[in-house]
């Protein structure tokens, strides 16, 4: 909870600094790059995750391991693409936001878990992956769920 | 560590937004605060702590119950007055600088983790007690200890 409320801290402070929500989805995304890229040290070493050998296994273990161990929820994922590089990450529950009713009129292009696409990105780029994720479906806009959809770039090259 | 690095960035947008560090403390301060008023009922629900009897036992119950529940460290608490109002919780190590070197220059006056004193100010406002919450040491400033200072202000009511 108590990351639950420091995050909301963060947002509102954003939301003050900033008056169009897409300059709040860009920085907030940018940070989240910069914690990925550092929280991945973190993940190898206390989730003793070996090498993922596809996409798919990647995108299995951010849900069940990552998500799991930061968040306490574990997303289900489905492959989103025949070339079999596009995810889709589902939460019903999003802990992230426990404490927001909905977003205020006057932000309604607010991507308020922007920073976890960011950390995905900047957490995949340290195993040399590139990705790009974004928010698909969002429960705090009237979806049924939260969607998170991860495009890997390109094959791996180590 | 999700948390450390949230707050990080959280600190770093509050410096760039404001010239002066007192300006940094006073927000981290306030939105401590906010965030102290919300976490009580967390806090209080899932510690199942009943109510306390003494400022001292107080004290005991925010080093060792919350402390250890939201940032998985105990504080040492000693008691610094003869009218028995003031505390010291001694942190020999604060996971919220995990990440961080040491203060720059320019930041000397920076209170890093001042959220922490908003966050207990706010929740014992919530259980009617009225304290002053400061930092006295911070190893972040090449103290040997990271010391933070409660100083009950009167009886509780109730």
């Amino acid at each position: 909870e108590l990351l639950v409320l420091t995050y909301g801290a963060l947002v509102a402070q954003l939301c003050k600094d900033y008056e169009k929500d897409e300059d709040v989805n860009t920085c907030l995304d940018r940070m989240g790059y910069g914690i990925g890229v550092r929280l991945i040290d973190d993940f190898l070493a206390r989730s003793a995750v070996k090498k993922c050998h596809s996409y798919s296994e990647t995108a299995d273990v951010i849900a069940q391991v990552a998500f799991k161990m930061y968040l306490g929820v574990t997303p289900s994922v489905s492959c989103s693409s025949a070339a079999g590089n596009e995810f889709s990450l589902i939460l019903d529950k999003n802990p992230l936001v426990d404490f927001v009713e909905e977003l205020p009129a006057e932000r309604a292009s607010l991507c308020y878990c922007n920073l976890l696409c960011g950390v995905i990105r900047g957490a995949l780029e340290m195993v040399h992956l590139a990705a790009e994720v974004t928010f698909l479906q969002d429960r705090l806009k009237g979806d049924a769920v939260t969607e998170i959809g991860i495009t890997f770039l390109r094959k791996a090259e180590d």
